[in-house]
């Protein structure tokens, strides 16, 4: 059984909604909706059998419509994701879920009231490298874990209605929220503003977790080479993850740090009793589907069995806590600012 | 005239003291001291005709030393330091000079009423790789400064004494105030101790400084791999300078951020008026003479000149006032800490 | 006006093609061919408008049609470019034009005759970094040219009807047949055949020019990793072209040889009189545009100014030669095979 | 009991021998001789206590030394070492062996005939990453080996009396003769000098062994960048082998061909039936010990024990003839050369 989906926003995104909905053999696209003429004209030239209106409701109210995806601008996610499901659709909306989480509170509250699903295009949790580095934290793999150190950072489109934390650091955390049963508890961040009347194009996030994990995230909208890479420190093994390598994304390193119970000599005391071991490098084989396919089949599946995604707007609610936590401690030049239980 | 060199300590970096001073056409050593006896068997067969000691005060009340280069632990510098600068001696301390900013004044401020010249071992000013760098601000190539935002990480030898901030970010302290003529005004940094009864082994640390510029210091003893990565961006031009990199380890790219004073169009309202520039990239040729030879010769200079050396007492205090505030953020998660004028 | 144009094949390649003629300014696509019914669903879902046939000849005769564009095995080329070119068509094939030189010569001259004109799609010359590298050896940037050395490796698809020469080294000798004017007076080739019943999927080859110039071309269907790298050096200048680089794709070294004319000691008549230039390095700017949407406006401006483009059926006629000689070579270990100067 | 030296050459490696045999637990150093007085007085100041003499006769015939090491020009190796054999003592000598393989002949049977060891010095059988691929290759674990495929080029040194083939493609021919049970069978071979007057300075060298395996070095005195990278090709693995990375030299990828014995359709048997496997990449823990230090414990191991070395003097006449063909047929094009067997 296919469902019948309707996108609304055909700009930087949607296109590629779109596309691979219409690829999935669990979905067909009813309709489209874009404010731009020359948008609409494009859906319409690709796609010559799907509806394209100007008007979201068209979309919203439909009969023949189940699931709305919703790729417009951050700030009217909330306005069409209530109206939808308040007319019984499901959602799948593009990250951030809401500009705020009181708002992401009051959809997902909505939803289960009306028995539909929110799940929010958090893409990169369906990578083969993040899929690979889940499993790995899942089996243990790295022993207790010490840190997740994340650089993302290129030469950036500025937009005025987001920062740098809204576009970039989002990705982290919801890597990091999927990644790690790991509260965070305090959030502190610095950034700043280098174009006159532009929002944070620079921003450093630093994140204590109750379990003893630090997260940092550095994104950069202003750096003259794009760099996307990670490392996780765990006791046993430590993972460099760099998504700009052409193949081998994840690499695992059989590194890790042995504390000798008793010291054996004064120079020891000195320099810590502590060995490292080195071992080999693994750089396992992913999956290389397209993300969002695997989303959109993941999705699927928890349409089809009434189970929620692992993306669902819970996981949204608190990525945008952690954007709302890292903005308000930029405002005091990295004061903590402590996060409490959102659900 | 060459000086007479005493150098206190022969351990990890004591002999490459020795060498290089050995090699200098401007310097004599004179004397060694150790507490350990392997190290000074070790310092009497490589250089028999240097008197080698237990003592260091035998160095420092030598009527035939001028100069005392110490290379101990960090909290003997003080005191050793002092009494070479007491016993009229000039003074060449491994970084950093003190483990507290008031000492490092009252070295300084003992110097000037003694006459001497009190230097701190900054290695890295020396490189080519960072010579090249301040002759590029210096000449404002890259325009208004943005941004100094460096990646300092390794499996590292974990100490006692010192904290990461001590060993590593120290080095980008030192850059940052030799760069850049841009107070910091405060630090908030955050960091944590993985190794139970150990100092901190990863912290993040952020220096606001009056010009705007924002600097940003990632220092980790527990990476899988080894990186030494600094971006800097300017409104003109942004580096890369990469330590690791066998030849190319500066690159500059003559990218640059253009903000139209007109809005052209609605779209262009929202995603912001600004431009990029991107053209070619320069990596130029860098001197590569080993850095603490050119040091030395900077040292020799001064001396013989009676002139401050780049790396004096005063740029060591202002390093050490600068590890003092990012240890006392992380003491509260990174509230920040203000930075008063020191002298 | 614009240019109507037949493609044949819509396998691999054809699509590409028709997607840039459909959207360039210069072409309009009237029809497309294909022996296999799934391709030529593909082609009517995606080009509604276009005529979509079984039948190749529909096209070579279609009165509407005045380019014919080939994107068929190569044992195909021939017999589909004459039959175009008789019937008064423009001709566009794939790399490489023909299976043997003499085919090629047949082409060219049957077009001559009929005043048509016949391009073969070696892409590569289009693209941004051999842009620039014809740029600089044009304004003789390099200096003397001493050789060029290219490794072009993958794990690729086998296939039955061509060797790893015609698959992969053709395109070195499409660049080094634009880039120098040096004729190539022999060629050494060896390679292997790891695959019962294949052909060769490794070759050595290597070009003697008349200039002094030597090249090597070293091409692999069973290497772990992809590589596309190509050295050139000068007497003044070396560069260094990774296709693989995201965007520093052309680095261009300021390392040259001075020969010194006078020895100066004995040592330096033992290690020759040469002196090493070391210089910066600079990564110049290239045009990012896509290499076959830049090769359709050169046809579009060869055609409307009836001038005969750079990829002409000439230098395919050489490309074939090359790898005709290749092959030979091959079969006899190596021994070198002389090129006759071919027109 | 330790086995007393003598070193004739004190140049560019007679410093690193000296200072390894007196690091050796089982040599000691008993003296030195250079022809050049600048050289001798450097050895002196290093080590007073060895004796240092202009006369390499004086070494030779010394009844205190039971090895000779000889790094010297390449020209003079045969008589020196044809001495030092006559005289009883074992001989050390630098690669290669001597100029051509009828004097490498030569002094194996005299050796045989005295009872003495002949080792060449190719270190790099001695360090970690050839050492690993010596036991990939041993226990199978690469299957059918398919190619070996070296480049090794930078901006070197030029010298008169050696070609880059000698300088550079001989650590390629001793590491294909220690991996590989495969006897070469021809070696077709191109090159060329740039500098009137010089050797070759460019070679591209292949060799066609019995096994089916196919080797190929890329040799270049004249390169802007500094590569040293291998790749070895097998049914089951593949290898890359880069000496430039710093801790990860080797990656063994778990990549293989799988040929169908049955071919599935029309489209499969033309594009071969040829499936590739493709998986994990492992980077393993390599030894970082000093090569020569591994190789003179080996030495001493095959002294004590009279066990000839794996570097014997067979190994450095079957290199030997391997860079005679290859500078053989340089002069004629690449025409192939057979190698006979030499014992």
């Amino acid at each position: 059984m296919e469902m019948r989906v309707g996108v609304i926003g055909y700009g930087y995104w949607g296109p590629n909604l779109v596309r691979n909905f219409v690829e999935s053999p669990h979905f067909e696209v009813a309709a489209v909706s874009d404010l731009d003429e020359s948008k609409r004209k494009r859906a319409k030239m690709r796609h010559p059998n799907v509806r394209v209106t100007a008007r979201a409701e068209d979309l919203v109210n439909a009969t023949d419509i189940d699931l709305v995806a919703i790729a417009t601008p951050v700030h009217t996610h909330f306005d069409l994701a209530m109206a939808a499901i308040k007319a019984g659709k499901h959602v799948f909306v593009e990250k951030p879920i809401t500009t705020t989480s009181e708002e992401a509170l009051r959809l997902i509250d909505e939803a289960d009231k009306r028995g539909v699903i929110v799940a929010v295009d958090h893409t990169f949790l369906f990578t083969g490298a993040v899929r690979k580095l889940k499993e790995l934290v899942a089996k243990k793999a790295l022993g207790n874990l010490y840190y997740y150190d994340s650089v993302r950072v290129n030469l950036g489109l500025f937009q005025t209605d987001v920062s740098v934390v809204c576009d970039l650091a989002v990705h982290d955390f919801s890597i990091i929220d999927y990644l790690f049963n790991a509260r965070p508890e305090t959030i502190s961040a610095n950034g700043t503003s280098h174009i006159p009347g532009s929002q944070k194009n620079v921003a450093y996030i630093t994140v204590q977790h109750d379990s003893g994990l630090i997260s940092h995230v550095n994104v950069n909208w202003l750096a003259p080479v794009k760099i996307r890479q990670t490392l996780i420190g765990g006791a046993e093994k430590m993972v460099v993850y760099d998504d700009m390598e052409p193949s081998e994304k994840v690499k695992i390193y059989d590194h890790g740090v042995t504390v000798a119970t008793q010291p054996q000599s004064e120079e020891e005391i000195l320099q810590m009793r502590i060995g490292y071991r080195k071992g080999d490098v693994l750089s396992p084989k992913l999956d290389t589907r397209e993300a969002l396919a695997v989303e959109l089949d993941h999705l699927a599946d928890c349409l089809s069995n009434n189970r929620m995604p692992i993306n669902d707007g819970k996981l949204g609610a608190r990525v945008v806590q952690m954007m709302e936590a890292a903005e308000r401690s930029m405002c005091s030049n990295g004061a903590p600012v402590q996060l409490k239980t959102l659900m």
